[in-house]
């Protein structure tokens, strides 16, 4: 099996809502958009981000999505290349109507905030100087593979 | 915000679990590798799948995660160039004692199955002869971006 994630497919409760955030909130740009439905993003050189209506992804995976207190127990990470590029995107955020955990400094050395998108999917927003953190920055890398 | 997921980190209960599967398993080599604590692996280009302490996921999150009946409302996908490589991966993880659900043609054109990580993570193995597929996997995309 090649080492590769190809699809990262949030499961959301309204489709218009989630483009609404990061379309207009976020400025990312669709790729593939069926209103009601499904809405991809690229979110890499081949990966896609993709916002799945709900009751489609319960019924393809075959059971009910965990619903309750608690936060889902996973997060994306958004790494920029300097701790003021943290700062701009958890503004940008805030703005576009997220919940957001202001950046600290972290004890791995970085420095980091969350925001949640409308179904509480959380992102962090990184600035990482440690190696693993410059591998995945543009124009930072020190160790990039082809 | 540039358009880019960094890190996908997901909470798992037993890092040393976790790591059996994917590295002993699945055959993927470990990026950093904190036993207990945090495992990496690259996942594409800029791309890290980090699969890390629950404990320490909720610290940092400041919330515990949701637990329950019903699956994460997430997947990833791992997108191969055809059919058989859709049948070889989940037969891959079957042998890695993940439980399957074997690749059936899907209403979107393609063919797909999925299995489950030993944290319960749903990983689609999927076909996909569509623009957006071929997008995803290497050597076969016809509109790769720099």
């Amino acid at each position: 099996m090649e080492q590769r994630v190809s699809f990262v497919t949030l499961a959301v409760r309204d489709v218009a809502r989630a483009r609404s955030f990061y379309v207009d909130g976020l400025g990312w740009e669709p790729e593939l958009d069926v209103p009601g439905e499904v809405l991809m993003l690229m979110a890499g050189e081949r990966l896609v981000l993709s916002l799945w209506d709900r009751a489609a992804f319960e019924v393809e995976l075959g059971a009910p999505v965990l619903v309750g207190n608690g936060v889902v127990p996973m997060t994306l990470s958004h790494n920029v290349p300097t701790p003021d590029d943290v700062r701009e995107v958890i503004d940008l955020a805030r703005a576009a109507g997220a919940e957001v955990v202001d950046p600290v400094e972290r004890d791995w050395g970085g420095f980091s905030g969350y925001f949640a998108d409308p179904d509480g999917f959380r992102w962090e927003v990184a600035w990482n100087p440690g190696p693993i953190g410059l591998r995945v920055v543009p124009g930072t890398d020190v160790d990039a593979r082809p």
